[in-house]
This record gives C-alpha cells, sequence and structure tokens, in this order.
C-alpha cells in the first residue's frame, strides 16, 4: 500500500520516530520519513524508514513520488492543507481516505496496551500526589499549578492536554477554563486531566468534595443532598456502562445504556456530551463513543467512559475512567493506587 | 471585501475575540463568527460580529454563504484543509490569497504597537526574576520549569512558545530540547523565551555566563576566551544590524549586514538561521528578516533581530531582541529592567 502523512503521532505509529516537521510516505516497500535538519541526527537513531533532510518537505515529497511513480497514494483529506494536496495531486493520483490512519490505530497492539495501562497508572498516581497540595483558600489558578507541577513531575513528563481544574458552577462547563475563584469547605472540585508516558496518553477526571478527608476516588460525601444525588445518578451511569461493555456489541449501545440511566433520573437533557472517546497516541482517536458510532467493541479498542451532568449557574458532575479490551475481557483501567 | 477565516489570531485580529473552534466569514459589510456551544456565551459579550452557534462549523458558514451569495471569497490556501476548501468551493467563488491576514497585520496598528511594548517588558521582567532561581547544580528540565513558573507568573500568564533553556553544546542546537545537564560555574546558558499580553507576544534570547554575578544583560563576561569571542561576534552583529534599520530599506539587507559581520570574523558557516522575524498575535509572522525577503522596511513593523554562532558539539551564542519602526524612528524593545 502506498500512503502518505503529514501528522506527528500517525507518523510515530508508522516508524517509531516523529517530530512537528515531518512527511512520511511509503511506496511499495520503500520507507521514507523527509525531516529538516534540526531533527535528522534523532530521526538517524530511531526512525524505521529512511531518513531524508529538507528544508522544504513537501517539495522533497513530490521528488521522490516522481522518482517512484507510483500508481496511486493514500491521503487523509483532512489533514493536508489545499495548497499541499493541489501541489502533490499534479504528480500522481491521489485516493482520498479520510481517517485512515485513526482507524487503523483503533485497534491497539500488546505493546501499545502496555504503554497505556501504565501511562493510565502514572496519571492515577499524580491526581493522588496532587491531593496533598489541595487547600481552601486557592485559587483556580493555583490549584491548577500544582495540580500540573505532580502531573508533568516538574516538566519532566508531558501533558495529554490542558487539564481542567473547575470549583462549583465552573464545573458546570463541560471544558471550564481557570478562574480566579478560591477553594472553599464543601465546594465541589472537578478535575479533568492525563500524561504522556512514551508518547501514549492517560485521562481521567474525578469529581470531588471538600471535606475533612479529600480523596481522588469515585465514591465521594457531598454536605449537599442535591450535589450527592446527582453524583450518584453520574456514578450509577457509568459503573452500569462499564458492566455492559461486550465485545460485538455496537458502540453506540454503551451511550445509551449511560444516557438511560441519567435520562431515567429526570436529567437527560444535563448530560451534553457523548459519553466517550479513544485514547492511544491521541488523547481524542477512534472510536468514538456517541450515539452514532455502530462499529463493533472489539479486542485491542481503548475508550473513555465519562458521562455527566451539567447544571449551569450551580454546578457539574464528571466521572472519567479508561478501559481497554483485550482477549474478550475488560479491563478497567482506574485503580485507585 | 468577502473573506473566510479559521486561524484564531486571525479571527482575533478581524474582530476581537477568537476560539479555537471558529470560523470568520466577511460578506460585504456583514461580519460572522461561528462557534461552537461552548463558546458563544463568550462571544456574544466581546466580539465584533454576529455571533452564530453551530456544531458543524463548516457546514453553517456554506449556508450563510448559500443565504448571501457573495460574487467570491478570499481564502487562504495554506490554512484549510484540501476537505473543507472543497465542500466551500462547491457554493462560491473561492479566491486563492496566500497568507492576506499575514499580509495585513505585518503593519501594526499604534495600539498594537502599545501591547507589543507591554508584552516585552513583562517578558524582560520575568528574566530578571528568574536569575535568582538560577543555581548551579540544577538540571535544564529544573532550570527551564523555574523560567516557566516565573513567565507564566504561576500558571496565570501564557507563553508565547515553549522556551529553550540549554546548557553549553546543547545551546548549539538553535532549537534544543531539554537534557539532564546539569548547570556548572562558567557554563554558558541559552534562555529563548517569551509570553503572551493580552494575546500580543514577547520573544527574547540572552546567552549568559555562569559566573558569581550572574546577569541578564546583553553584556556577559566569559572566562573561557573563545567563548568570549564568538560571543563579541554575535552581539557585534546584532548591534550593527539594529543601528542600520533605515525605513524603505529592503528588508533582506538587514541579514546580510549581520550575515557579513559573522562572515568576516570567519563563522559564517556556523550561522544558521535567518536573522529574525516578525512578531504580533503570532509568535512567528510577516515579515519575515532573511536574506530573500525584499519588503521594505516601514512604519508599524515589528520583528526580531537575533543573530547566533553555533559551534556543533561545543556551544551556541544567540541574541535576540524585538525592535519596532514607529514615526520613521526604530525603538530596540530591549531595555534590561
Amino acid at each position: 500500500m502506498n500512503f502518505i502523512l503529514n501528522k506527528e503521532n500517525e507518523i510515530y505509529y508508522e516508524c517509531g520516530w516523529s517530530s512537528d516537521n515531518a512527511i512520511f510516505l511509503q511506496i511499495g516497500d520503500n520507507r521514507f520519513v523527509i525531516t529538516d535538519g534540526r531533527y535528522t541526527l534523532d530521526a538517524n537513531e530511531k526512525a524505521n524508514a529512511e531518513v531524508i533532510e529538507a528544508r522544504d518537505l513537501i517539495k522533497k515529497a513530490r521528488e521522490i513520488i516522481l522518482k517512484y511513480k507510483p500508481k496511486n497514494l493514500k491521503i487523509d483529506p483532512n489533514n493536508w492543507s489545499y495548497k499541499d494536496f493541489e501541489f502533490l495531486s499534479k504528480v500522481v493520483s491521489l485516493q482520498k481516505a479520510p481517517f485512515f490512519s485513526h482507524k487503523k490505530r483503533m485497534i491497539k497492539k500488546d505493546y501499545e496496551l502496555d504503554l497505556i495501562q501504565k501511562a493510565v497508572k502514572k496519571g492515577a498516581k499524580a491526581f493522588e500526589k496532587f491531593k496533598k497540595e489541595i487547600e481552601v483558600g486557592l485559587d483556580e489558578f493555583e490549584l491548577s499549578y500544582r495540580f500540573k507541577e505532580k502531573l508533568t513531575k516538574r516538566g519532566k513528563r508531558e501533558l495529554s492536554f490542558e487539564p481542567i481544574v473547575a470549583i462549583n458552577k465552573n464545573a458546570a462547563k463541560p471544558h471550564a477554563t481557570l478562574t480566579k475563584t478560591k477553594l472553599k469547605k464543601n465546594d465541589l472540585l472537578l478535575l479533568d486531566a492525563g500524561i504522556k508516558y512514551k508518547r501514549y496518553c492517560s485521562d481521567r477526571t474525578r469529581t470531588i468534595s471538600i471535606n475533612n478527608e479529600i480523596s481522588m476516588s469515585k465514591y465521594q460525601n457531598f454536605k449537599s443532598l442535591n450535589k450527592q444525588k446527582i453524583y450518584d445518578i453520574v456514578l450509577k451511569a457509568q459503573e452500569v456502562a462499564i458492566k455492559s461493555i461486550k465485545v460485538g456489541m455496537p458502540i453506540c449501545e454503551l451511550d445509551k445504556i449511560a444516557r438511560d440511566v441519567i435520562k431515567k433520573a429526570g436529567y437527560g437533557k444535563y448530560f451534553v456530551h457523548s459519553l466517550g472517546h479513544g485514547v492511544g497516541l491521541d488523547i481524542h482517536e477512534w472510536p468514538y463513543v456517541n450515539s452514532r458510532n455502530k462499529t463493533p467493541i472489539q479486542n485491542g479498542m481503548v475508550f473513555t467512559i465519562e458521562p455527566g451532568i451539567y447544571i449551569p449557574g450551580e454546578f457539574g458532575v464528571r466521572i472519567e475512567d479508561m478501559v481497554m479490551i483485550k482477549d474478550d475481557k475488560v479491563i478497567v483501567l482506574s485503580e485507585e493506587i
């Protein structure tokens, strides 16, 4: 198969090396990674492909195509600019294949499952370490700063995305940004964060109660009866969904199962996003766990289960864990460390 | 003029608001910003345009185009995926205009010059604050972590890019990444960093000597005669280039002037990049200060002057300051605070 890639994670998947300025090209058995002079030394050590140095990557890719004359070349039209696509289309028949790398990467290999499991464990440990840093009186900026200190081990490790740290009504926004709101006793605090381990991502959300014994467990005690009620509905939705996972089942059924729990409790309209998403080299990848995806659940899949209820102006609850399917079994990556 | 934008900074420039998921559309006097439900509240408060909420932004853009029927629509083919470009091209005559927003933004308005000046001042202050945190024995990771703490004020401010912190031979890589190398007395330390103030970027590089009186000044004393010699060549190249700036002069001449100083000293082949780049909402924008850009220097331009000499395996020196052109005068934004 002949194909061309320009996304960092998609290239890494193919040849075990990548940079923020690279193109990967496979023509028959010939595999090339084109990058600029800053990166060629590193690429030569690590890439399982012939490394080609160039200033103008797309021009060099075109040269290689002209030399090897493939009959056609698979390309994802979502990932390439109109300009580059047009430039390549003049020398080869481009075969549009939307998301073909996502499709490939949806079923993880064993070594990938291992790395993801390790990433999740390390991510969960950081949540535990951060627990000791939470103090009443700190604002979301400072809480986030301390959280990231633990997640990144003072900059020695990468985040898989910018964490969400949201108190009470700010947690009612599924993608809250930081505010100067200060943490008080009995507040609700939503924490959504992940780290990268050998380029593989972790992702987890906890919604916790700021009481005398702060815990990162899924079992939380809120002073407010209303918060507790809604928390328990979200927890039930997550637990029921996780228990229902079965190889062969269309993935959209999972979304329905969780959504039905929340609907029946009367909060359907406050669950404003889909149930989850795949996780791997990308923090959001295939399979998407929503109401439309009929793909059957398969061995090698890794995805999040993260129902939520968001009451505008009051508070929001989301509980998120990652699951993986291996040897027809469901492994919940939620070990409380 | 009718045009469409999808880049965050380009949209912000037009309507004073933006998000990481937005499209801006101007058709005659009608100005629209399309974004998703997470952002519409904020957009309605701040955007100088009609805010339109949509899940599928490009589909909504197409609807608006079909309603207002512009004769043509300017678009930058570098910024749009082949897929989106093709989708739009079915309903309107797209007029390819590479870098048209960069071209517009190259000449800054007075309020922009003010914001950039403030950004540079705040950035320079962070360098001074970090000075007190530098200790022999710390590795590049920890130095970078402490630097970012000052640059971001513990997460309350954004970086304009991931800083470069490089000791001795790591500084010989123009785009060094962090290593575990520990700082020793008499080492050379290269620091390249910037912050954002009201979305406008600062950018500065200092190469400093780790002696008894660490300073962020451009005037440095190295114990090694060779380091001092090369440092002084780079400093001279920067100073001569800055003094030569004149309105009307082709910008490529500046690159030549700095390069000639380094060439004459015998280090021409070690100055491996261009002299500078524009700075504004983007950290790298027009005008690029290289050997090919014949654009004349004009009032309202802001760019860096950053010559460097990189001796592989030994060390590298780069000195970078920003300059702005206003009322036919050159303002060097390098005040040592």
